[in-house]
């Protein structure tokens, strides 16, 4: 579909000539709606439970004011990741009430708040570098409704400072560990709880840690069992992850 | 602990000296029991909700046999992975009861039944070659009580063999999804289901899939969410993942 | 042959001392006109069916002019790659009919159209940022007088989106399919036509992506029959190539 | 679907209970016959214009022949690649009409011998190490009704023996490139044929050409343009992508 | 030099022609003794204050009997390291006073037994099986005169374990780590202890492992401070460099 | 603990309303101290003997003073590694007191000065590219109180080089070696010493250096005895290791 | 040319129907004789200086022999490469006058002994366990005519017995070095003559030495100036390109 | 020896106290002379032919400057390689003399112009981009006296116009072939001359080159004889290597 098309089909919206309703009807005839350059998953929350995200990253801004100008349609919550601060500022440009969070880099639109779930999610972290990857994680999760615990910097270097957060962890539904440099931390905490841990690995190291290589591979091959690992740096994978389980969980309650 | 310790202790056990319990609580001061060349850990069912597994490979059998002659004191199940037929061999002339199931290269002795669950795993393979490691994947969370449902052989070459199981993989709770080769299947799914998947590279495929590098960074890499990753070929540790998620729903109907 | 040499040449020919022919004769004795930095091919259109290109990167904005201003007295089309928009800027000054071509970064200047085919070649994308790419893709098919149609955005996260756009992708004689991430989409859509899958790895990802390895390893091992693969984000590798065998297969028409 | 099913079925068969065209009807109900461990796509040749084939490595003989007396109900063509000559032993004691050809490791039963195309692909190598691949290559094309010009042992360092078979070379409408150590022809191919090019990297060699990695990088960034490439050792790939581009422009004449 | 030289020599020892003393002055003019195929570092002693030790991998027996049978002249301790049951069974039937610690793979002869630290080397490993490159650890550390304390199969999975030894682990001079799959073990034991740590990574483990590659890197990326770490297996090594540093402690007391 | 708490205490601690003393109780009940994005190790000294090091990479310039203003309050020296120019302009202006070695990149604030041992570390670099990271752990070595030998720039590609400083690095109780490119100085060094040799690999070179793990894996598979290696760039773990060692001898003497 | 024409010729030959002379002359119309499975370059001596090297590896024992076959034409000497002591055995029950160099794997045939040069080429290893490439360098540049040194065991763990042999390895024209682990030996020599050093890296070691990649890796980032590089284990390709240097300086004398 | 010596002692040759040569023979104790930073090798010239060349990159301006000061008391040619157009500026206002030439990235100050060699060295490169670094070995290979040929773009692709020049490239004692993207051209040359070939990978390319790796590897599986390999753009390396055996021939006429 031409973007021309859309915009014609937004501008009858603006002036009341069809409906906000019609005009989805219209767009979403595959379950997606078409730009040129991407075709927005309409169908998605049918499909997996959850709308789609905006991956933010290698997008243009122009790109991204346009998924969301679409997906404003859908009348669904608006979640995008990897913004910078400089993209962030024109978009909100555009769309004032998208808020930015900037210690996670992520861009959010709640149209409709959805209900606080009674469990929580444990995010925890090695280090203080990793910070910026447990955020992304965290308000992934909040954002799907999630009731979130943040456990930072407990890395193994002083492993007492995790027994201390022990009982914060083992009360959670899921466990994310985000560690980089050598990543032992998903280990250990793994041979502590008896719930899933799913561990992201960050590009937070030098040398030998070959942009989280290292810790990706620890994460992998680790001995204690209930552990399942997600791409380098990505928290949003595992709050997304987190909170199927989470919401699976709440959801039998 | 010497190895002459503990031998006299089941000595005695065997003549009625003293009782199982009596030889379990002398063992077990620390939360495991020492042999040379392991220390059982014997306070994992209470930590992280299962008893220890026996990873096969690496062990001589006789270390795995003595594992055993410790952990049947504890009166737990027993499940060794990865063990090769011939060792099996060995194993079972000793403990006739512990049963070899091949395909998976697990040996088993189920001391107490657990009950079966009422949601379901499903584990999903590629191809034929897939096999052994979905085996490992299904039989592991079997031993754990769960009920398991096996779609083989529906990788996206002809893509419509998966969507004749769709219904199937959707009224899963767990997704395990086993591939080598390039590993697409696990995206496939990923983006079609509203569940967890854990994906399992396997070492199948030849030339640049360089052991299963391939389908790990495939599976890693996945544009569709919700996909957690195992190490390759790690079918157990995909089993016990999936079993902890749904026991966790479980408990909570 | 020195610069100077090639310099009173084409002075001779911009005051008709000499005519074009001439000039070209003498420099082409060959098969190529040297440069201090370059030996043109002048051959190339004979031995493989289609003039030089030029690979813009790594070459200095003086050379590109100069390479141009040599292929210019061979009466072919000129077709520079990966030039950036400050380069672009710069070459258009020296020749305003070097057209820019901001998406795909390709200079293009066509001094004989050619034919346009009757046969189509489809150039399909995982996800919007992997457009660039494509865009190399689809106006160096273009440039060759190839008919194409661009399909992007199908990715299979939403995969009912390539479903819908199937007729489209089946109808053509040669399909380029663009993907970054995890690179899934060649292995689906090869699985699903009867016409040769030309599939090219993407940059586009983080993390254990390794800037496009994950992708090509993907395409390199896929189980669906029919796709080979080109260089990561060798958008003008995959025009050229879908090129060859759809002229190949118009001019048996 | 069980075995055991298959089995009555093709019991009835054989006693002429039901005809052929019963039994595949009752079997093949969503385009695949659905086995224990294998779904066979018995409709990928309306699909993809080709009939699945067996990939042998991985497989069991027993799931071979399993495979192909299922195959055998849908009267295609049945090709095995990646057999051992020990498995081929087995499977011809079978079925006596399956023929193993042992420098290609390939089994073949043609039930309908397809009628051979006027156009020639070409196979080259650079060395005699890579001629198994090659043969790979060249009876899968010839399988399906391809004539083939075997050209081996022509590599660059001794070009001479590569200009005297140029002729040959470029009559064919596609040429396969088979190589292994530096795997230079490629390129060199690249550079002097007007047709596409299909590169096969093969694992000879040593040391730093790390099974195959060498030639495969080496055709990957080959400055030379209309050259794809497929993975190391993957004869039966080229030869099945050099067959599809050789029937659309023989089906165009 | 000739080995024809040196046999004469060895003659002429034997018949009491000449003496040991001057036969070894005659051999060791260089600070070496030199075979066909072998230069015996008879000078290491003073130079390292330890004589050199016989790395038994990638040498035939042949070869490894004629290194030991010049050292024997030069009255130091013998020390083979790697030496299969084979190659030691060889060995043993010409010098039956080299014994063969089948654990390790260690043959030894104590010409002089060294004089036992009061310090002790602690030898610790995640899991069973890491013990064989552990002993080849402490043998080298026993064997150059220090008291080893072995605590093995404390890994983090159950870390439990690792708390009941942690008294030992800390009065030891330098602890060596042994761990494969993740590695982990060595940075929460670098976060415990006040004392070097030297860690040894195995190529226990499968998959993303790459045969200690990961626990390498984990080792290499460690947080906790104090540790270095020697090449995968390299037990010797371990060994060595621990009894450099007891040793060092030792001498100052 | 929030923040607020701890601005609150350390106000009330300015307006001498509780002292230094009873701040830290308060704080320090588990043995660290607990900001949002860092819990401060006050436990470290007594467990390894050293307080802990700030590692300044990936934290802010804002984190790094609010954990130097927790330390303040444990009476320890403060080190800083890896703080660029920029970040260590705006620390000193907040702590004035916190010195800034340019070479080194370190921040040091010596609220008590060590006393400094007899014993010598050597310090020895191949080339001067490697100079920034010997200085890392020249200045952390000294900062713990050790004497330190500086030996720059002695390479094997002029080996006389070394043997001239020969005496210097024997007469140490621990020798670094620092080299990039092909970091052959260590195995050199290591078979000319009796003392502990940690081999520090740089990322000086280019190419085939693969920004230090060319140095990294010849070190690693040294085959002279006695050298362990740190992390590519790891001056700080390389001078605190040997710091260690040293202190351990000294305390003996 | 199919095998048979070439058979044909040869009985000719053998039957004195026509001579070597005419069938060669038959043979060889392009610079070269077709094999099915080879075309024997019999131009290169003319071209390269050196008659054509069977590579054996990788080539069936009957290709080796077919190809022998065709060179005894040609006159010239005939070396073959890597040959297992299996395969030597029947070649030289078909050819007895071929010897096979066990320590090299070279099997060679003089039928004319090239002058020997009075310049020397050094072959230096690092340990014993190279001994084999080594030679494989040394037979080769012996069967070529030049004179060759063996300097054996020469590593930097000891060295000492570098310097002893300095003289020696100082006369050479040229220096080939054979090493293995770290390939530190390379480095070192190169700061210390001033001849060109040709490096061969060995797969000798284990762990991080991934099969020679770390030795390999150490030549090629040298700080010594005047080292070149030929792949693992190539000891013909060192032996073969020092016999061209030492033949250009020879020439000229 | 502190700066500080050096620069009193060169201010007293400055002001007459001292001659030059005397403040040489007090600084050159040792064959080299010591600044903090670095210690220059004053007798590398005797050792290996040539006096020391200074790397620039990872050097200051300052200790690129303080380098060139002492080497002027050698009274030796100076050649600072890799210096940015930056540092040039700088370094040419305290020296006049040093020569920037920008193309090869080198200094140079002849204090003594060598003689020029009657043998010429040919310098080959694939492309264009490959000219920086072809330059580089030019001109190093000028500056230590000997002819150069320059042949550049003559890449495999278009192979006729490396014919045109292949009298030029034969007439060379040695071939330098500089090639980035698949190296191809190497092979090539090696096939067609009979002169010692060094091969030069360069880091031009892009994707899958990754960085040079691929041009690397091509360059070590050379199925050419008579090749070795440098460094990735190690283009002094191979102007170096070059001229030592251009001189050494040269000096045998």
């Amino acid at each position: 579909m031409a973007n021309e098309h859309l915009t014609n089909l937004l501008n009858q919206v603006a002036s009341h000539e069809i409906t906000t309703e019609q005009a989805f009807k219209q767009l979403n005839q595959a379950g997606f709606i078409d730009l040129d350059y991407a075709k927005v998953d309409t169908d998605r929350q049918r499909r997996t439970g959850y709308s789609e995200v905006i991956y933010g990253e290698g997008k243009t801004t122009a790109q991204i004011i346009g998924i969301i100008q679409v997906m404003l349609t859908t009348n669904t919550n608006i979640l995008v990741t990897r913004v910078s601060p400089k993209k962030a500022q024109k978009i909100s440009r555009v769309y004032p009430k998208m808020v930015y969070l900037k210690k996670s880099r992520i861009m959010l639109w709640q149209q409709n708040i959805p209900e606080q779930t009674n469990n929580t999610i444990a995010i925890v972290t090695a280090g203080t570098s990793d910070l910026k990857i447990a955020e992304e994680a965290a308000v992934t999760a909040e954002a799907f409704g999630n009731r979130v615990s943040r456990i930072y910097d407990v890395g193994v270097a002083g492993i007492h400072r995790l027994f201390a957060e022990l009982d914060a962890i083992r009360s959670a539904t899921v466990v994310v560990v985000v560690a980089g440099m050598e990543g032992a931390l998903a280990s250990v905490i793994g041979g502590l709880v008896d719930k899933p841990v799913i561990a992201v690995p960050t590009s937070v190291g030098y040398g030998a840690s070959f942009n989280g290589l290292s810790a990706l591979l620890t994460m992998l091959n680790s001995c204690a069992s209930g552990i399942t690992v997600v791409n380098i740096d990505n928290g949003f994978g595992a709050g997304y992850s987190a909170s199927q389980i989470n919401h699976l969980v709440e959801s039998e309650q």
